[in-house]
């Protein structure tokens, strides 16, 4: 026998002109990864950009992660990780984000969207509990939603929610689907069919779970708010 | 050569026992049935039970139908043709059942619904258009769906509706999937999908554009009501 | 290194005006919550309602749980906790419900709906293991199903039973899709789409192994039974 | 411009040794064919067998394949036709197949499956009408299910009658899903999977509305009791 | 017989808020509804909006209904209608929106994404015929793409572009995919998956063939921008 | 707090009539069974049929369940056990069973039908790896299936022997499809409908990795055999 | 009323330089277009590289478009047609393309391939209704499929016979599934999958009924093999 | 007790003329086997052929496996385990096959491809890391992919890379889809419907993380080059 050897020599080529060309940083996507690339790469980052932030950490292999990291900051609920400068404070009237969740566990994925959006400066509201099942509790936190630049509503089961915000605002909503659920949900399809079909005009759509990809999308919208803006 | 010809010795056997058995009478589903098939079946059904229904009859053959049977009616929105003696006022105190839908499409499977009840002899209150997109609509009509023994909401695309309701009342809730819909609402699977996952507790699912199923579960509860308070 | 921390801000709402408004107290699920939350939802809802019942509560979970709550009792087959008063004894003359199983696979899912039920003080019949392949097996037990107010029928596999007691009686039938069996029932779609698909009119149908919301259908039914006969 | 024509080449090669090598002659399928390629086709085997049968054969194109074939008997229901000799006559002793159908619209399958096997010789007991939802309809024949055979039972929908009728009797069952129901049977889908999980145990299974696939399974089947009692 | 008649009661109640509540006006969905319908609801929108778009009019209606309501418009390829006033010429540096489509059977719904926004007054690059199979084509019309506020991306096949556009510019990129294709496309599922899969950070997506809801989620985006510049 | 117990009132009412009803004892299913249970289930049949047999016993249970048991015998392979009396001697002309399979892997699925059908007392002939790949090892082994009075076909992947057989012999042939496989085979669906849409006309299928059910399936054709052959 | 018209501005852009690029030529797919532009598109094509092909052109349109061009040949069967200079005569020593398929109805798939193999100047050897089920019929033609170059497999229904080819020669096996079936066949799907499973190594899989694909595929090896030729 | 024994009888049986027949070794598929007859398996074939090559080998057995065989070497990445003498030196002209994949987490399918065409013989240029949300980074490589004599393509999520190399170059194109991805990438389906439509002509595709399949294609093809350019 000569060697049994785990390889070592593919690492993953990251994007550097990224922030450059389309006005947001890389993130490093955790799952799938070995601890040491994952530090690899959000040091990498944090030199490059100041600030690093990772996605879909699980809290086992976070402790490592984080102990290899100056300044590195890890919210288990989302499964995030920050690493290095802290994000700038936003504007006192810097466009703002709903992220509105139906239940108890979607609040992952919310924070998920939540901690991206934080990363990237942008101050966000976080609105739960307001599921379909229980509509009344909504009015409690409508001001907040009808005045936000974007709304990001995530749930899951039946995926109703966005359906019902989307016909009450005019600002963007991004719906997010969620596998929570059971049984005929079949890991989230029921919830991003749901959304797919939505009777409100309007409303877009994120692959079920992506927190994340909520979050970059209200970040799009925000830039070109801020492109608008800019005199 | 010998012969060509169509095979006219299989005709349906009627259930004569169900009234006795179960407390309903037999439907004519017309779908896939001869013109002479479904005036046969409605003339027995009639001569048995002294008025017969006929569900999801077309048009097309409708006027040959009617033409042949006495005292048949026939309404295209809801497909649905009865035939004989006008059923049996409600007593004023009859429980009442709430067909409520989301949209103008639906209103083909919420009519074979309130068509199906009507002949069975009960009060049916029809609520349209009061979709989820415009949430806003269902208030004016809340009482009358609050105050009702049973209610069935129909709706396609995403079906949240039946969520919506089942989260405010307190009485059964029937949810009716339709085909409405394009692209990913695949026939009416996602709103099907939607209603088995709804986070209302204890809602109900039938099959995808199934209103007679509908009213046949309501008369199923109201038979038990009705059970319960005969002296 | 600045922190690695679960977070333990976010918990759920609870909803305290559902008995009020929709006449049955919110229930626990217990899946994707930990015990910390789940003991402090039972507690909450115990002073608020005299007793509180959670459902999809592992073993694993149900000791230290069923420790840090006075008057608990978990039951392993159905995985549902009780805390606080013993339900109201039902009236003699309370319409009861009977929950039909097919096979000893389907208890789990038949157990939650009788305890769900039982909670909430209604009377139950539990008739087991007489699934379609030994028809005759049903006989015996036929009059205790026929003079129910309600009946749930629990299945898994093909999912036919509910097509059989459906044909047999006039009352509410509430059919329960379980994920029982292997390959292609696909966890349970080979059993909620022959139910949604039944011959028999009027069956009612909850998502794949939702032995709680058919109970809570069956709760709707029995309270708009009750409504009527009040004086 | 050159020439616009219909390929006229590639006509399809038949199967003369099929008879010899597995004891069934070849059945011309007609769906997709031309009315010259099913005559020459039905021509051919006739010359070679004796008879000929031809399945899926529309009433549009019956008249004048039939107008071409002497001999020929066309079956509007069935959608088949024969050409030729007579079948033998069955010996009274010969083992019988049992054709179960659950409705009215199984009726074409169930008649492709019947007119094969008597095509091939064998006698048919035609037992119509006995679905699940009138499952007492079943008492009356069940004494030519039990002595047959082979039970072919075919049924839409839920597709529940082969699981009872595979609990009652000992001997071979052929379930043939159709295609009969609408939304969620999924043109047929819902009654196979409901056959696939049959938990009557030694259920087989064909292809939707393979009617004629069911017959020759019974073939086969007929053919190894034929083999065995052979002197 | 009494009567055979078309329901002619139930027309649908259109929502004349709308356009105060989320800023933009109801438009007409025609498919489904028949053209007394059509002609009904886009004569009450114009008269309370000054114009009316209606969308999804097949071409054989389309004759009838520009006939009876006075300056209509009609434009086959994207199958919709307007009515009334001219929409207002947007200003000079009003942010525009880039409809980019992959192929040429795309374009229908790439028009009405299109005749969608310049209905509601935004100024609209049409970019067509550049696929992924010919990406060098898409260098030339890029600076359109990579200045505009929001690019709405219409692709059928395996729905890749969107991808391709959305890794290159930092603006909102919404994905619309078609049901062009056959075989394994099935309707248009293959382009939605790869949609919601794109390894493009921050794209969202709508329904299969959903221009219109395409052309609102711009809307909300555009009003967002401008509700932020408005002093 | 009160009580923390599993149930234990709840075990499976055997059906002890089978024999005598259908001319096959029952089979205990092991799997989602407790050891006790299955212990307590061997123990009654072994009591009443002289013998018993268990499927589907995974390897960690099978020690203690053999242990409890006189004469048991447990194959890991197939994960089957017998108990009490061996079975008899079938008679030197018994009708075989060709138990034919297409790959390693699909051993234990074939293993599961050849010992059934050895419980039930018939002669079986076990062919292995004869796949489509290498159709030519077929050759070998094709006399033992063409003279075989039933031939199982075992296939995971694309499930193309059965088809190859079928075309080859006349007598039955009953297709197993299995779960072996990857990737788009999702878990024995390729397999399944490629047996279903088999060109050889006459093959029946049973469920994904079921080889207890397709045993049972050639136990009714060799008891029809039987029945045909007595005097 | 303005004006009723159909849009006439909107033409496919041609890929004028994808000869050069990819060493083939662009072809017309003429589905979704109109005579018009299919005429303009194989003109355009014509003009550029002496000849040009088109394909999916139904027999209806192809009349008009076969008059409107010079030296147009229409074949009805594959649905090709042709403009312009006939194809080079292939060298004789040229590789070969050996185009099987499994049964008649799987002709059309099988003759766009050779139609398109033709058109690209490459010899082609068309082998047809050697199914799986007649496995015996490969035998005589099996000496064609051995020797040529690259093997394209077209089979509908259980797809089985790449596998068999496959397994028995070394050389570039393309496997065609075609929507021929009907149940489970799921307009292809079936056949799909069974080739992705397929145990013979090596096999690659096109889009369903996709022909032209394979050809295509086809094309890009022969190629290869004309480029390590050249001197 | 008699015995609980694993079944030791049933061994694979080795196709050792397959390199005769089809020009390439046999390959043990590793999954699913034990231990020992990964050994005697990869023994047998090393024997047979100078060494052998296993797949789908996971690390914790590749330790016990590669210690018990001389010249083993393990590839933790791509589970790939080679035996006995080195792989021939390809020929300084010999045709290179490209293996490009998307991203990092495609890699071990990737690798899979790479260690199979080496072990075979073939030169291979491993291009990772391209993938389109980053498409500026493929030019730098293109020159690699452009001169090979065929490029397999390795993607998961939306499968988008193949079409774009595939619309770039005119050698042979092997797409393979991985099950890299979460949500509606269903596990890899999402990749695999985007590759079977891909608007780039003769695109091929292999089941999902099938690389090992992908190498194998491409080995026909060289042999196919090989055997044409042979004097």
């Amino acid at each position: 026998m000569r060697r049994v050897s785990a390889d070592h020599h593919h690492h993953s080529t990251l994007d550097p002109d990224r922030l450059a060309r389309q006005g947001f940083p890389e993130v490093v996507f955790c799952e799938g990864k070995t601890e040491v690339q994952i530090i690899e790469n959000l040091a990498q980052l944090a030199r490059a950009n100041g600030r690093a932030l990772g996605s879909r950490l699980d809290a086992k292999r976070a402790g490592a992660v984080a102990a290899a990291l100056p300044e590195a900051s890890y919210d288990a609920l989302s499964r995030t990780i920050t690493v290095g400068d802290p994000p700038p404070q936003p504007a006192p009237d810097a466009p703002a984000v709903a992220v509105v969740c139906a239940g108890t566990s979607d609040l992952p994925v919310a924070g998920e969207a939540a901690a991206t959006l934080e990363f990237l400066g942008h101050p966000v509201r976080r609105i739960h509990d307001v599921g379909v099942a229980g509509i009344h509790r909504l009015d409690a936190r409508f001001d907040e939603i009808r005045t936000a630049a974007v709304t990001i509503v995530v749930a899951g089961m039946e995926g109703a929610l966005p359906s019902v915000i989307g016909g009450l605002v005019g600002a963007p909503v991004i719906a997010v689907p969620t596998s929570v659920g059971y049984g005929a949900s079949f890991h989230g399809l029921a919830a991003l069919l749901g959304m797919l079909n939505s009777c409100a005009a309007g409303l877009t759509v994120v692959n079920i779970d992506n927190g994340f990809g909520a979050a970059m999308a209200a970040q799009r919208i925000l830039r070109s708010i801020q492109t608008a803006t800019k005199p």
